[in-house]
């Protein structure tokens, strides 16, 4: 290898514009580098998917279903709801094209555009650079289409029956501001500054066409869709939903999760529909509550999270000798016709409010293959028995139709709800 | 061992005084196994520091200065400024002494309190329970005092003059709520969820006597105090403060950061001082913005993070090639008489503002030895003529003195401040 091909590498990507152009100061460099033939070099290092190697390996972005909901639950969330602006379809089809191109590029570790600063100097960057050198870290991108969407573009007749606006629940203290939204991508990675860079980018791609009308950083994650993984805690200290819908489960994801044929219309088809609740925690009056009432509140003990009577966390719960307001006994498959739904909900943070409260809770989502009879019926028997209500309150609320997936590198996002000869 | 014994290692701790009473479902098996005379087993592995390895390890509590100023930077910050309400002396150091205690168990990786849940089942929990299971992830809490906590318990000859309260800089747009306070923690860990837990369990802790005024949430680092490190890329997608202070350059701490002997008031000495200002960064703005733009507000290459004219980011810069309003060439120990701070900045993404837009930027923090003589003068320079200033805001600052170090096991936050004998 040559001295300047070694610098190529070192440099770690494909020389920009700008480089070949010789523009710049530290371009200058890489612009000898680069006539000196190292271009094939960086080429190659650009269109590799990066090895697998845990937490820093990339997700497949192509499938049937959508990544980011049956695979194993990524440390940190960044989610987003977005208002159409444009009411031209053909310009939004263009969105969701240009959008699955950079997600297809940035879910395999690589920036958006070809190389990190494809363009002219004169323009703004292909890519905002906060990325650069990171790991794909198991970045998904995943997204929904929200109720309002389907009475914009002459889609009325394309809505799914599954996607129900949610009803009022009792005690919802819901903010307009953090509830609603034509579409929503959720991106899940193992390092927020991936998951962070992958949301502005596609904000950024959208501009004018698109803006985003709440979002939503997710610290911890509080479910495990991996078989026999502990549950991480919660912010109350507990593990809850332990008996969660494992990615490896075929038959329950089939049951309980994926849009089957003939559910409804066939675009939905290998999709899902998705509810999220952001459930702000009253943390400070928990805290000053008494073990014996917390655990009598889930129906679980404390350190291990087994179930009332029980030693361990997966042992099967008997629900009877739980108060008849225990969260588990009251959420609980056995005791709702076999509700299951697939929970993939992120602890979050947001400060102080003007009380001097932690601004705290749980960013609830989960999947489902009909809302009517996921979500709905669980939470109007949640809303109206769970003695957990004293100490949480839903402030957020959304809903969407999750569509299949992308199917290769041809296919995009919502290609069977937008195209002409789907 | 008996089996007894290895349930108990199982369970990971000291058994609760619950279990001892035999109280509560799983507690009946827990109480079987301690009487069966595995507290020592559980008691031995509740007081042992968890060994070292890599992010999860444990960092050192006690030394000559506070731990999280030459740490090495951990990934993720919780930042809490308190406001003190309790107008008794003698129950403000005790609250000191607590606060100690807790923060010497929780950077070892242990929960508050002896054992997990060493409360009565009719007492809230010692610990609220969501770091249990979760390693030490380089726990550090620092300690800082407000320039106004020296109005209170007469304190007002103890004030050091290089804790000045910082001018009005132009561009200031502080917001009062996210500005000020008696004192502050510092958390920072690998996990954000260590962090969360040990400022949520400060604040539980502090109840009645101080309340949280503000607090901040950090999700990826933007400087490394480690020698040779990359730096880590801002939000701007650039690295910056590349020449920050090594933990490892013993000479340039004593010269910029540590307070010396003969500096100001006694019970300062090895302290430090810490500004922390939120500034927010105008992303969209600077998304839309050329890559020539970027790079000459910066006086940095992109890619790279190279000074003007030069190849590697830890080349020396040549300052006179940048523009006169670069943020290097204006921030560079050079061009200021050798001004030279260490920075501990995270970045931060707080949803989204009431017009679409993202809430995100940096929240700079950086300690010296003398604010007068470190951060004033340089954000003087900054604040009038850095390029830089199209594109940020300050919206919320801080200021505070750092105490010393705990010295070992008896000795507590603010000793050599609020002790008869200091």
């Amino acid at each position: 290898m040559t001295q300047a091909q070694q610098t190529q590498q070192i440099r770690g990507g494909a020389p920009s514009r700008r480089a070949l152009l010789g523009w710049g100061g530290a371009g200058l460099a890489l612009g000898a580098a680069a006539a000196g033939g190292a271009v094939a070099v960086a080429r190659t290092g650009d269109d590799t998917t990066p090895a697998a190697a845990g937490t820093g390996s990339a997700v497949e972005f192509h499938g049937t279903h959508q990544a980011g909901i049956a695979t194993p639950v990524q440390d940190r969330l960044h989610f987003a709801a977005f208002d159409v602006k444009t009411d031209d379809r053909a310009e939004f089809v263009q969105l969701l094209k240009d959008w699955t191109e950079a997600a297809r590029r940035m879910t395999a570790g690589k920036p958006v555009g070809e190389g990190a600063y494809g363009g002219l100097p004169e323009a703004p960057p292909d890519d905002t650079g906060e990325a650069l050198g990171l790991k794909p870290s198991r970045l998904t991108l995943t997204i929904g289409f929200g109720p309002s969407l389907f009475d914009r573009f002459g889609l009325q007749d394309k809505r799914p029956e599954a996607l129900a606006e949610l009803p009022a629940f009792p005690g919802d203290n819901l903010h307009k501001a953090r509830s609603g939204g034509d579409l929503c991508i959720q991106a899940c990675a193992d390092d927020p500054q991936v998951a962070v860079h992958a949301i502005r980018n596609l904000a950024r791609i959208g501009f004018g066409k698109v803006a985003v009308r709440w979002s939503q950083l997710g610290f911890g994650k509080t479910s495990s869709t991996t078989p026999d993984a502990q549950t991480p805690r919660n912010l109350f200290g507990f593990k809850d939903g332990t008996r969660n819908i494992a990615g490896t489960e075929a038959d329950r994801l089939k049951e309980h999760v994926w849009v089957g044929d003939g559910d409804g219309p066939d675009w939905m088809s290998a999709g899902s529909y998705l509810v999220a609740r952001r459930i702000r925690m009253n943390i400070e009056t928990w805290d000053r509550t008494s073990l014996q009432e917390q655990e009598d509140v889930f129906g679980r003990d404390k350190r291990e999270g087994a179930p009332v009577g029980k030693a361990g966390e997966h042992d099967a719960p008997f629900l009877k000798a739980m108060k008849p307001t225990a969260h588990v006994r009251l959420a609980h498959p056995d005791a709702n016709d076999g509700i299951t739904i697939l929970r993939r909900g992120y602890s979050f943070t947001d400060g102080t409010d003007g009380l001097g409260r932690l601004d705290a809770g749980l960013f609830f989502l989960a999947y489902q293959r009909d809302v009517r009879k996921g979500f709905i019926p669980l939470q109007r028997k949640l809303a109206a028995h769970d003695a957990l209500n004293e100490y949480i309150q839903h402030v957020g609320s959304a809903v969407f139709a999750v569509p299949p997936g992308v199917r290769d590198s041809g296919d995009w996002w919502g290609r069977t709800l937008f195209s002409k000869e789907a």
